[in-house]
């Protein structure tokens, strides 16, 4: 079934997960797109955290990744134009487990394009550990409202 | 020569570029992350956007990359507790070529450790029509403090 501008409750909250974190995937992202020492093979005790850890970048594009699966459905999801600001606290580390938590803080229908309304939300990931790793304010999606007659 | 945190000037600015963005790098980079639509292997004229589009992720991490590559020296960078909001004005398409500004805004010293500041930066990323397509407020680097001494 089809999830519409309409089917977001502010005030609802759900969580997502167990989602694993790989050191190699880890070491993957960092070569292509953040290529810092604590994010790369090698990272040990000597390094600023103490070994490797996850660029935030990756953090937070696993986490779109639940949004997608989870909350977002692709086929009324007209896209983003912006969130944030974004928190790091704490660190991601191989062999980590996830969880991630959505909040839908607003729904308002556009005034200019009748056929869509932007949803809000506050999006955060925890850790095995109940450490906050992400946390990402005013997360903002553009979805499709519902259709007249649909169901 | 090292990059420390007195190396940042505040109101300082710099280019670079270029970056050529690829279909398939979208498409890898969606299949893993950020599966809607219109960011995968198919989008096309009837899609939100006529066409594939980028993963707002995707753009963000490829300004990583410059960051990391032109800015942020990954012998003095401590990583970020954080940045945004991050706004995605306009799609970025396969076969653009895109630049990224970076402007220092602020350079503070820590007040609790000695050894290191943050230094605050706006980023912003614009394809070859000069049209922004990536808008980083308050991208917060820690960066180490010259050790005394040290040319």
């Amino acid at each position: 079934m089809r999830r519409y501008f309409e089917d977001y409750e502010v005030g609802s909250s759900a969580e997502f997960g167990a989602i694993a974190v790989s050191a190699d995937e880890i070491v993957a992202f960092a070569q292509r797109y953040d290529p810092q020492p604590f994010h790369l093979a090698g990272a040990d005790e000597s390094s600023p955290y103490g070994g490797l850890i996850a660029s935030g970048w990756h953090t937070s594009s696993m986490a779109m990744r639940v949004m997608v699966d989870e909350v977002i459905d692709g086929e009324t999801s007209l896209g983003s134009p912006g969130l944030g600001p974004i928190r790091w606290p704490n660190p991601v580390r191989p062999g980590d487990v996830l969880r991630v938590r959505v909040n839908v803080v607003a729904a308002k229908p556009s005034t200019k394009k009748p056929d869509r309304g932007a949803v809000t939300f506050q999006v955060e990931a925890l850790n095995q550990n109940d450490e906050v790793v992400l946390v990402v304010e005013d997360w903002i999606g553009i979805v499709k409202r519902r259709p007249n007659g649909t169901p």
